[in-house]
């Protein structure tokens, strides 16, 4: 299957290469790096991701794995980027977000009256196109998958590697990512921790 | 601070990503994407990243992160990258591994006498270099954290991120990154796995 790695400017490298590594080692998985023009990316904290191919390039992905940023309005103005997610993901046969990712498939009109969920600290601005906003991690609707933000994409690939081969190779993988996680903290989400953290840091990816 | 994230061919992205997006968003941290010379490097599962700089044009690093490899038999066999860590690791502050990357820093010399952890793979590979084996997800030891496979550099890099900026600062990179885990099966562990999927994922990493 073509699966199609979403890159672009300020992008979160690991709300992409979460997915990457549970779903790019499958023998069925033909991975390309997709952005609007093929070249270097270069994301959020000041990696570059090598885009192998252009929008136009692309041959038709059956999965579409859209990344989030913490530029995220930088890139719902992302026109090229919107304009392709609206006209491939309807035809993919699955398209899954992570992070505020979903506020682009949200923009690109993907979304619109569906279940779906996002960074927590973006809720309201999916909730602002029209998605039913979940607070739930993974949120799986027909063809389209969401999660939470950055490290959910790794408990959502594995659930979508589940359904597409089965338990057995999602817990193989799994194992071999030796993902048996051990958070130092528990504050992982808004509702685990002490609240002027969680002000502070909605305030740095918002502004508010 | 300089960060040397270390990049070789056929490399574990996830191995490097997790701890950078943990670590490189901090405003004290200068990130530097260095292999044996500058230009995209290949991982293990086809995403190419950008190394920005060579060995040769580091600056001194204060920490250095070492991520593993799936083809971690060719990585031991890297001359100029077990010399650079050979090198480098015994004057940088601290030197971090995730995966199979201690392997690399015990072929440099850097792990003999001392504990250390790796993939629970490899852990005779690691043995086998005279390091003190531990089945612990993160080990710390002095100027050196190893932790366990691929997914363990995400809890290695809060652990070091509450040691360099204390406890707030690494629980809002916690909620930041929305790391409140929630894998779909309880098998990320060997211990936890069922036996036939232990073993084929030993020989798929191993051939053993």
């Amino acid at each position: 299957m073509n699966v199609a790695f979403v890159l672009y400017d300020q992008m979160t490298a690991l709300d992409m290469i979460g997915p990457y590594e549970v779903l790019a080692g499958h023998p069925q998985v033909m991975p390309h790096f997709v952005a609007a023009r093929a070249g270097g990316v270069r994301c959020d904290n000041g990696l570059t991701l090598q885009a192998d191919v252009g929008f136009d390039e692309m041959p038709a992905p059956e999965l579409i794995v859209v990344p989030g940023s913490s530029h995220w309005r930088r890139a719902l103005d992302d026109e090229p980027l919107i304009a392709w997610l609206a006209a491939t993901c309807p035809t993919a046969g699955c398209t899954v977000s992570v992070c505020s990712g979903s506020t682009l498939l949200a923009k690109a009109g993907i979304l619109a009256g569906r279940p779906a969920t996002t960074h927590w600290a973006v809720r309201e601005v999916l909730a602002a196109y029209g998605a039913i906003v979940s607070t739930e991690r993974v949120v799986v609707d027909k063809d389209v998958i969401t999660c939470a933000g950055v490290s959910a994409g790794i408990d959502m690939a594995l659930t979508l590697a589940a359904r597409l081969w089965g338990e057995s190779t999602a817990k193989a993988i799994q194992l071999a990512l030796e993902y048996d996680p051990r958070p130092p903290f528990d504050c992982g989400s808004p509702d685990k921790a002490p609240p002027e953290i969680v002000a502070a840091v909605r305030t740095l990816l918002t502004g508010a």
